[in-house]
């Protein structure tokens, strides 16, 4: 997917929203456990209620992976379900050599049809490279995270300035606004401003908000851009928003909670 | 697997080789192609013809999520293969916030049965800490990696070393010298040092001999501690040693080459 049909998609939907995928089959609603594949019948019915209030959707690979091959079935076949109208994320954190990395991109973008996948920096630019050869794909670099542990290496200060800044300068040159984005936790907040400036004109994918404790206000007031410029992900306030038969309806109500807020951030901001 | 356990392995063996299933789908003998899982036939011959020459497995994600859920089969097939007496690791580099690396832990330590997995630290403490968690398991950390990009990030100078010093020191204090270990990369050679300072008891995956230009001799030499502390690493030199229908007794002469090689580096170091 294009820069300009992913914003597209936002300016028509009026918010920035990513619905993640991080389905934990210990925490499905009693009744779904009859299915065939109960994980994706979950997906099946949070796609269908969430797919007019978002604009993009994260799978989340370890949900998957835990259950092992038929896990890896349950992901491709919710990957397909996705309709190509939105943007598809596989959440994966993967990075290796190069001959590696090349086949974790082959992996997520050609076995699996994703739009984007999540890449760990710490093995630098071979490792990164191959992700950012495919045409109309994305790869999405951990830039500073949403968790405790950014304080361990991501914040600590190199000669000029902290690890993730470090990050975020080098990445850059490696890619453009049109295939490359980062991953901005929405709990850190005190450094979106540095972070905006050093890369004003790309897009975030931004985890946090919800069961972390991150505001999507304080995001979307400091890091909008011209071309809006954010995903905002929320995962488990929004799969598991009700427990019942009528999770999904909860989910939905969740999501357009959510998209209500964004479309009220996106009229406060000047357009491009 | 017990640190005692893996220790006596390797004096028994008297080698401390890991044979690196990287295996390239594309890059399988002709005449494999006609089995049902043709990957899965090669691993098995690759380890039947390695298995008395070699103390560890490592099995390379990568390579198998090419192959989506077909893919992941094949990986619990060749992880379920290799016998118990050998180290079994999950070359996988994962890492993500807490709660999804406890899923991750339990993909590769309990849904398959996996010794030894891989992460990556840029995230910190609460992305490692639930691998450590497993009682008889190991979590293997990227500490100095084996490729060029190593010097975007990893050698970066912080106020009190590089960054894989800073990565090594704080790791080091959130497990102990029995369930975790760090990757290594035998190019790096002019760090073994420092390296072994740092960390002087913890064994080390060491990637990078062979294709990648290493040497063997080097990190042998300069990194051997008095429990051997090593798994030397070799994939494509191995399993691409042959490709015709001898491609297994090639691979088998190849891990007896190393093998070889390390019972002299072996018998060279005083004993603990």
């Amino acid at each position: 997917m294009t820069r300009a049909a992913l914003t597209e998609h936002i300016r028509l939907k009026k918010n920035y929203l990513c619905v993640g995928l991080d389905t934990d089959p210990q925490k499905l609603p009693a009744f779904l456990k009859h299915f065939p594949d109960p994980v994706f019948e979950f997906n099946k019915q949070i796609i269908d209620a969430t797919l007019d209030h978002c604009v993009a959707y994260k799978i989340n690979t370890a949900f998957y992976e835990v259950n092992g091959a038929a896990g890896w079935e349950t992901l491709q076949k919710t990957a397909d379900y996705i309709p190509s109208s939105h943007f598809k994320i596989a959440d994966a954190k993967r990075g290796d050599i190069g001959n590696t990395s090349a086949l974790y991109a082959r992996a997520f973008f050609e076995t699996l049809t994703f739009d984007a996948v999540t890449v760990a920096p710490y093995m630098g630019e071979d490792s990164i490279r191959p992700f950012l050869s495919y045409p109309g794909k994305w790869t999405i670099v951990l830039g500073l995270t949403s968790n405790e542990g950014s304080a361990d290496f991501e914040l600590q200060e190199l000669a000029d300035g902290m690890l993730f800044e470090t990050v975020l300068r080098k990445v850059s040159q490696w890619g453009t606004t049109e295939n490359l984005m980062f991953v901005i936790g929405a709990t850190q907040s005190v450094q979106f401003e540095k972070i905006r400036a050093i890369t004003p004109d790309h897009f975030y994918l931004v985890p946090g908000i919800g069961a972390q404790g991150g505001s999507l206000k304080d995001i979307s007031e400091k890091a909008l851009n011209k071309d809006v410029g954010l995903l905002v992900n929320a995962s488990r306030s929004i799969l598991y928003a009700g427990s019942g038969e009528d999770f999904a309806d909860r989910a939905g109500a969740a999501a357009v909670a959510y998209a209500d807020e964004m479309a009220l951030y996106l009229s406060l901001k000047p357009k491009a």
